[in-house]
């Protein structure tokens, strides 16, 4: 949060980024999306593979995205030039031959479980890096759920919303129902990984578990954490152990979620989330009734964030204004120093592009730590 | 009229604005307005009285005027911190203690008669003036009807409307009734109040007093005059005396608006207007039909203030444009140089913000004066 | 396409543009207009004759077209001033002299035919030119109709895609159900007129023509045609010969279109159409179903327009990228040479304002020439 948080382009592109959940792309659809600031037409081939172009036709300017798909090769609604999966030009109309420099640039893709990632920075580079995978999300004996939330708001801000999980008893107190996560998580950094955990014990069953799992309000020793792998992507989850079980009765139940955020611009993210659980199966309707109920507190959650940002975009002395870091925000100043580091290594350290504002917002948590 | 008062911002800090109605201010309830660039929030504490607080939590920048109310507290939404009426940070649920330098700023505030007036200049220097006082205003035994009609135009182009009568004929030749007001007034400064009288002998009743008064048409001696008191609120009435009275019949007949404008931005104004009269009490209905009645005129400068700003700011070259002046217009560049001077005061004189162009448009004014 | 055409402005002055369809100027009515960047308001005076002026009162800035006319002059909303067709200010209500410099500006108007031709460059120099005539569109004896469609684009774009039909195959499969044209036609530049030509030998009529003639899809020699008189208006044509006709059948049908396109800003473009025909009088309903069945095709040229201005103003690097042309661009290659000559001759041969671009991008046009 801060000026380049609210209005510059902080985000790396030499990384992996979730272009789509994979059941967004699906055969003969064009998927026109915004990603880290590059327009991009998604669509997948007749090989059943996700191909990824830039969605701007080299030809007069139109997106890719509003022409039809003729021979597993894009046609450009305005004059019909084809373009095949690797970008090619391989058809035009009008002439015999193929103009040089007509191909559109191709963007490297991997589709892992339910997402399908893609690498928009140094070509050469891609093939160093790989997408996190999750077993639990490929897992067909969990229930998984998803849904897409466009956000009008920097994408930090929503990796930092994961990353301090106090703000349930404030945002959520009549979705989620969950008052007493007040207490600072543990917080870890290894490599570029920033984790917290925190666990209480002897607490009722929150409210979508209790329904989801059968066991009502039955008290539960819970372990809620979560760690932020990249800035693309945040997992967490809770992982609940019955305190007194009957005799031979299940023990143990585990909700995991994905929190995706791929800016669109300094301003706008592409932010899906990605859940599964193992429990709750046998419950009627009970998709429809877990993406309903997220969806209702996730709102909440976008209505704090785009408030946040609408007021420093019109007010740049709000945007200025000070910021008072306090324990609780540990884990997600850790995040803003990891996202840092991966900024000078692409700029290089000369060329810093949201440091100034973590050092001290750190030195107060940090007196704490 | 100019470029400063097209986009810039061209209002003084150092003096007391209105930041709401009274009537608008209710316990429990959290305002938020945008008062000369500053987001505030404003409530009624448990005292009674108007509190007033930047409306950005320093922890991580929401809006406050998103939060709830516990305990005489302002609490965020966000992640619960707590904020005392005078701005001090009382509560932060995740630790023990506040940190260091997590007030927000409080601004002074004096609620009289039905304004809420508020300081968001230097604090030490809001006792050196007072906000005025209207005893009509808090004269139980006058009607009272108020409105609000926010206005995407800068604030001075109301000033401006309302210190020039002579658009009466024009402007709400439909719904005022109003056509012959071309006289231009009298004119005179004192202090930093401008004040402009016009009499005219022998004329018929305004269409809306005929009404309240139950007069009808009948003729009077109608003395309109108005007062720009200072940026922020003019003053205006108009004071009626029938010609041809019946014997014990009464005469006299006053009827007084204030129009109050905070500018939200340069761009936006609140625009507020409340209205009293010594007449019009027995009518069935009348709060209703008189609160009407006016907002159909005011719609109508509406209508012609946002177009003016919205040429301007759609072409440089229409802001730009000439602008030539008649004598009708004296009060209004008496205005502008009001403004100039208390710019002046704030600024320095070496740092004039709107003075240019007052003088080459007085030029054609003073020259018929 | 390029930088300028996507935001500078790129529309020379000292030129007749089209500032409205006769039909839409109407005694009494007052027409607000931008005009390659100004504002204008347009009326029927009392004669008959179209009158143009600045759409500003130099009083108070409020625009002219809100208000009134009154004994054949503009009687400004706001305070009344009237203004002659002429421009000169004749009457100000609240005084007796009208103050100096208080005209308005007035532009050169001629209304030929369905058109109404406005000159907003340097005014001594409107006499030494003359805009176009088009007989067929004042032939009584010609069907006749028009339709206004806003795009929110350069100007640029929309000649481009009407001197490239090539275009209909793949915009307008599904409307003007013509698929066969992508034969890039002969391309002759006289003067400053851009000309294209194509023949197409025993082919069936298309779909609008079939319905209109009543021939139905019987085989025609067709050639269709366009020339670009100027930025401001391109006239296009289709004349058809049946192939096989029965004894003393009419063999020869004419369609006729006039492209207008006066930029309203660099990114909004007044368009207007018109078209004529010989053929088609006596079918029940035409002008409606015509006006439909091109309305219905010209918006699908609208939305792939404005899709490509959307994308290259959200993104500078998408309006930077690369272009590529073929063959079929001949036409609007040299039309944008076209007007390049007359911006430099208008500016001045040192200050280019669109030439950048076109040098390259004609370079693989004249590869194939």
């Amino acid at each position: 949060m801060k000026a380049a948080a609210f209005g510059e382009s902080n985000y790396p592109r030499n990384m992996w980024w979730v272009a789509a959940l994979s059941s967004e792309v699906t055969e003969g659809a064009l998927v026109s999306r915004q990603v880290v600031g590059r327009s991009v037409v998604l669509r997948r081939t007749s090989t059943g593979e996700v191909a990824a172009l830039e969605d701007r036709c080299p030809h007069r300017g139109a997106p890719l995205s509003l022409g039809d798909v003729i021979d597993d090769n894009i046609s450009c609604r305005y004059h019909g030039l084809q373009f095949a999966p690797d970008g090619r030009c391989v058809h035009v109309p009008t002439q015999d031959h193929v103009p040089a420099r007509s191909e559109v640039r191709a963007y490297p893709v991997r589709e892992i479980g339910p997402l399908v990632w893609i690498w928009t920075g140094d070509p050469d580079r891609a093939d160093e890096h790989a997408p996190p995978e999750f077993d639990w999300a490929g897992n067909a004996d969990w229930l998984h759920v998803s849904g897409a939330m466009p956000l009008q708001a920097n994408y930090m801000s929503l990796k930092e919303n994961v990353l301090d999980l106090t703000h349930f008893g404030f945002v959520h107190a009549n979705t989620f129902r969950i008052r007493g996560w007040v207490k600072p998580p543990d917080v870890s950094v290894i490599d570029d990984v920033v984790r917290f955990e925190v666990t209480y014990d002897n607490v009722p069953l929150p409210h979508i578990d209790a329904t989801m799992s059968g066991l009502g309000r039955r008290r539960v020793s819970s372990t809620t954490w979560g760690r932020s792998l990249s800035p693309a992507i945040h997992e967490a989850g809770m992982d609940a152990r019955l305190v007194e079980p009957a005799p031979d009765e299940r023990t143990d139940y585990h909700f995991r979620i994905l929190h995706i955020t791929t800016p669109a611009s300094p301003r706008m993210t592409n932010y899906w989330w990605f859940v599964g659980t193992d429990y709750g199966h046998d419950i009627d309707g009970v998709h429809d009734w877990l993406r309903a109920s997220i969806t209702d507190g996730f709102i909440e959650d976008k209505v704090v964030l785009e408030a946040i940002q609408a007021a420093a975009d019109a007010d740049p002395e709000y945007a200025r204004g000070p910021e008072v870091s306090v324990t609780a925000d540990r884990a997600g100043l850790h995040a803003r120093r990891q996202l840092q580091r991966l900024l000078d290594r692409e700029h290089g350290p000369d060329e810093p592009v949201v440091a100034s504002d973590i050092g001290s917002a750190s030195t107060n948590e940090e007196r704490k730590a």
